[in-house]
């Protein structure tokens, strides 16, 4: 019998898109068995990162994905050194985004930096950032009416 | 061998949040094959709703859940006594947002209007309000300002 392959990978996933799940499923073709850490809000807090979705609902998500196996909170920077150990963990793997900076757990598992997929996650950042232009656009133009009004008076 | 019981429920699936997860893990508890048919973007147009992610990031999305079994496109409102037909369905499942619209297709499967969490999707919501508001906000005091220098100048 072969030995089971054992992956793990850390990360947010708030507002969950089409980016994540392509992340986990190329992460999961890697192994058998995906167990991903899901950041908690006080640990995103300490990070300066506030997320829109809780961290239980975030969890939830996660579970339902057909490619995660287990799904554990990650509520400091120090825990994955013993995350590796007690689960052990054949793989860490993480977005390229993050190259090099979990170059120190390569005494205990094989690291690996996944290229992030160019087209992905990109929809709703693009939404958001629409409805925040046409929010300062209004209030531009509110703005300029008051200095029309303003120069006309003058 | 007992029949294997077959499921179908429709829906947009925007923005995709916790509230989704619940109503599949719900649904694909009362059968054994959930069927899913996503509406796609001309389907949501005719229906005067415009979605914020496209058709086939929310396919992908719908399919990497684990109490999903197959994934169909929903063209128009009259897809589904043939859906029901070629798919073999058993139940066909809804939220009770939806209660009583579709008891015309009672003669070919069992109808179920599932009620409900009354928890869910109200984060994603509750945020996208929030945004609203401060931008509604901004735009009522610049508003504000300029009725107060018009009437200061009259």
């Amino acid at each position: 019998m072969s030995k089971r392959r054992t992956l793990i990978t850390y990360g947010t996933f708030d507002l969950f898109h089409v980016g994540h799940v392509r992340l986990l499923k190329r992460i999961k073709e890697r192994g058998d068995k995906l167990i991903v850490a899901v950041s908690t809000d006080e640990f995103n807090l300490l990070k300066g990162k506030k997320t829109i979705i809780p961290f239980d609902q975030r969890v939830e998500i996660v579970k339902a994905i057909r490619y995660v196996d287990k799904v554990i909170p990650e509520n400091n920077w120090e825990q994955k050194r013993n995350d590796i150990k007690k689960y052990i963990v054949d793989e860490f793997v993480m977005g390229d985004d993050w190259k090099g900076k979990f170059d120190d757990l390569k005494d205990l598992c094989d690291m690996t930096y996944m290229p992030r997929t160019k087209d992905t996650s990109t929809s709703l950042k693009k939404s958001l950032k629409e409805i925040t232009k046409i929010s300062t656009n209004k209030l531009k133009e509110a703005i300029d009416t008051l200095n029309q009004i303003l120069s006309d008076l003058e």
